[in-house]
């Protein structure tokens, strides 16, 4: 069986003929990265990911993380795996190559990142997490935090984590306790205690850096008296080495679902009254740094998500490929029918066609909102900048909930094509389904990824940003229209963005009106309708590449080709006429949700 | 927090108010089945389900079953809920009262299976394989057979277990491997493995009998030469006691992803060469003996996915009521806004109504084809009988798959409104989850159930069970059109009937075309259609009993009555138009997925 990761054949497709990433190159900031660079950059992360990260798997999800003596110790074949990632310089593949990153595309760090991710994302986390940390010293911290924490956590040395959930602070940020009291050093002394914190202890590194979003003594109440402080594990000598322990005890690991290999701690900063921390960024800025973040951490969910179900995609389409049982349909009723492989049976081949259409489509979506971080940093055109970046702050929310609530369908199919041993522990299919799931729920869960869409992007720049996404629709449907055997298609996907349209102002209206709380209970079949739209898009969009392609094409470049026109066909007709119907029923004015009397959900 | 299994109002409710259960005590067989009796049968399941069976879900999950030379041991807890799960006489409610059975209405049975398969499921396995086996014996079985094992497991002093899965043989069964080679004393030696038994061995009871299917040499290929065999773990004596060690041997045990509690165990057959069976039933009749119990196992199974669904919603709920979080949609711009339970929250209201609908249209249906088991056991109008037989044998592919794979979805929404505690093993949500997955994979995969509908039930008597499920369908719609508060929802309900109706036909026929495959690949979402449809009309039924009663109603009675009009809305207005966008759908007749290539999966 073929290694299961991802459809490179896809990727290639998508990277170079779909979205053409390899003119970015005649941008300075990315001249290095022309296609031949970017192929190896992907066989690279392939390699990597396949046989390095993926025999990691069973090791983490059977044997997950220890926490002995207050240390955690992470599964024993991460550590190898750490080793060759940070070795490889994939921490910080697209920042500045001035505090040691590699200066990447961002579309291209998506295709490695799917990969990595589809090889075990719990080990993935704690290089994740250390990035995301070095990213808010970057942008937050004065030079000499830079100089004391930057490339050490850029090159993996140390790790970081994100220190912001407490018991009563979950989705409600703003309720935190944990509190900070500025010493005479200028330093800070941190009370309080956080849970769920990722990669919030292990020894893969010397140190830890925990960003803690703390409330300095005296500060506001809510989300407008938090700050962002930095919290070593061990302080930091003056030469920069890892010193005495701080006051920051990890007092649990949380026995999960699933990502059993990424320690999900709960941490106790000050409990002996000497934990101390330094301030990044301004007092009482803490939620803005937050916000600058967000876009990513919530694109980097929306990716892992998908991460799985591609994978699960792969495994199934190979398991059907393979597994004999049953006969032909149509040999049913002969004396002594031969036994198929299952793909030949058409409930599989459905559930196949499924999943490929949802997992092109979001990987379309993801390397898209990629692509458009990346001509963003390299365009001169304010407005073509502001246009792009209007378009990830939109985009973003949908990315993010659509991805992994579709991932996690994806993936359940994925069990479904094994039959009896999609639930067995020794196939993969089952642990994707576990990791998946909390994809939906952290980084903001996918129902206040909803409300962002609705109540701040939607009407963002007085809808702008909503228009040049229906624009950039509109744009491939023309192209669509030109290739007879799209035209039909093309028809089909006009009439629902005309109706998405015509949807997107209904519910703007109303989340403006008295029947603002209505709307709002109709937030995320709203952001559905949107993924669901986009997915049509996108897949009209390769349908487009490819159809022109398909008279000149040979063998498995013809199958490829014809099969993006009849995914596209098979999204369109048929998944298409269902989000018509979500869309009737939210432009009718639903208020049964509201009305509903609290007491009936059950006595 | 309220005991978490099922909703009693609710139970009650359909059992009293929408089936009027109790009008069964007019017929002698269910005589003694007034309403007290059905009130006290339905209080002691709950209390067992409450106080015995739901404190083992802990330990049959985390500690799940050991296999130590060769003998599984069950988690600890489950020896006592057994013992009182037998006497209480609990194992054989609906059967002859002649052999050890309870002779209780079948929908009275389900409202208590509802509740100990919510409490645990995995430890329930045990027993109702047991009344399983114990039916075919009294199907199928001689007087002797029955006198030696009947009563043995009708009162659970032995355990059963159903054996027909192979490596090699799973959804096709005929490829069984499995050989019986009859011996002079007319038993037969028994060969060959079998996988994925479920409660395969355990030392629960003092033997185990193992119904197998085998192939008795010489029969012929596939399903037609296969026959069933009794195989009990221990010989039986003379005098009727287990006797020396039967060549039966527990191989393994599978880690699976839930339903830990259930050993599903490998079973080695004869490999001593010293396997004694005895025939049950008639030789090479294996098949038919198994499509006698198909309808109970699959309803069975059906019912289990729903108790995973109810018992989320349940969980959710009360969750959703205490959980502090966030402020008030219409005070977020407030100074110092209060904070709120997330019951407030628009989009988590939005998830409750939703799991509301399903988990009460599923206790619908349900309950309805269990009664109309009853309702053909005691009526002697022979037209009548086979109409009820009709609706059963055209409902139970809908009712396995449908409440499988919506009470799947129902259980990841029980997981999101938890927020991030909902991925925590320390809370019941993930699971429910967990072990619910299985359901629609195992007694005929949806896939399978789908195929059944579409290829026999669908057309069988010339369509006539189809035609009397419109016509019961219609009969709540022209009850509803008299309701003025219910008109609109009944056109509406009216219209989705009559598309079905149009839907139903234009499968029937492709299904007798060229057009074949193209059918089969969409019957899964065709038999998604007829549940959709399902569960509108039964919350229509259920609007048209609670809506006249909403004037005299009193406090919790109002809202009770007033939540079902407000969830028949949700469900009439909100989700039946996106099952109209499906009907349009499959009515397009999408070839797409037979010419999709089947090297594009994935190069």
């Amino acid at each position: 069986m073929a290694q299961s990761i991802a459809d490179r054949r896809d990727q290639d497709f998508l990277l170079h003929e779909v979205l053409n990433v390899a003119e970015l190159s005649k941008h300075e900031a990315f001249e290095d990265f022309n296609k031949k660079t970017i192929d190896m950059v992907v066989t690279e992360a392939r390699n990597l990911a396949i046989k390095e990260i993926l025999p990691t798997q069973e090791d983490g999800d059977h044997n997950g993380c220890v926490l002995e003596n207050g240390q955690v110790s992470p599964p024993e074949t991460y550590r190898r795996a750490y080793k060759l990632f940070c070795e490889g310089e994939w921490v910080a593949v697209c920042d500045d190559p001035e505090y040691g990153g590699q200066g990447m595309p961002k579309v291209l760090s998506m295709a490695a990142a799917e990969m990595f991710t589809g090889a075990n994302c719990s080990f993935l986390m704690y290089p994740g997490l250390t990035h995301g940390a070095g990213k808010l010293v970057e942008e937050f911290g004065t030079e000499e935090q830079k100089k004391k924490y930057l490339k050490n956590l850029y090159t993996g040395k140390w790790a970081g984590t994100m220190c912001l959930t407490e018991p009563e602070a979950g989705s409600d940020v703003g309720a935190l306790t944990t509190s900070a009291k500025k010493n005479e050093d200028g330093t800070y002394s941190i009370t309080g205690n956080k849970i769920f914190i990722s990669g919030g202890d292990h020894d893969l590194t010397e140190n830890i850096i925990h960003p803690v979003l703390a409330r300095i003594e005296g500060a506001p109440a809510g989300t407008k008296g938090i700050s962002l402080f930095l919290v070593p594990k061990y302080r930091i000598n003056e030469d920069g080495s890892p010193g005495e322990r701080n006051d920051v005890e990890c007092t649990g690991i949380e026995e999960k679902m699933g990502l059993h290999g990424n320690s999900t701690a709960s941490l106790s900063f000050g409990s002996k009254g000497n934990c101390i921390g330094e301030l990044l960024g301004e007092e009482n800025k803490g939620m803005k740094a937050m916000f600058v973040m967000m876009n990513e951490a919530r694109l980097g969910t929306g990716l892992q998500g998908f991460g799985f179900a591609t994978a699960s995609y792969i495994n199934a389409v190979n398991y059907a490929r393979q597994r004999v049982q049953g006969t032909d349909l149509m040999k049913m009723f002969d004396k002594n029918p031969e036994s198929v492989t299952i793909i030949k049976h058409p409930d599989v081949k459905r559930q196949l066609i499924s999943m490929k259409a949802y997992v092109d489509g979001m990987r379309t979506l993801i390397y898209y909102v990629g692509y458009l971080f990346d001509k963003a940093k390299v365009t001169e055109d304010e407005k073509k900048k502001a246009k792009y970046q209007g378009l990830i702050e939109l985009m973003t929310p949908i990315l993010k909930a659509y991805c992994t609530d579709r991932s996690f369908d994806v993936c359940t199919q994925g069990i479904q094509v094994y039959g009896g041993y999609g639930y067995i522990q020794e196939y993969p299919q089952e642990r994707l389904l576990r990791d998946c799931k909390i994809t939906s729920i952290y980084e903001g869960t996918n129902g206040i990824q909803a409300m962002d869409l609705l109540g701040r992007k939607l009407g963002m720049n007085k809808g702008k940003h909503f228009m040049d996404l229906l624009g950039e629709m509109n744009r491939t449907i023309a192209a669509a229209k030109e290739i007879e055997i799209l035209a039909d298609m093309a028809a089909k996907v006009e009439k629902a963005v005309n109706r998405l349209g015509e949807v997107a102002m209904h519910m703007g209206m109303n989340a403006m009106s008295e029947k603002v709380l209505d709307a709002f209970a109709t937030a995320h079949p709203f952001l559905d309708i949107c993924g669901d739209v986009c997915m049509a898009w996108f897949e009209l969009w390769r349908a487009v590449v490819a159809a022109p392609k398909i008279e000149k094409a040979k063998k498995k470049d013809l199958a490829f080709y014809q099969g993006q026109v009849k995914t596209a066909q098979y999204f369109i007709t048929y998944v298409l006429p269902s989000t018509l119907g979500k869309m009737d029923a939210i432009q009718s004015n639903i208020t049964a949700i509201m009305e509903f009397p609290e007491d009936a959900f059950a006595m």
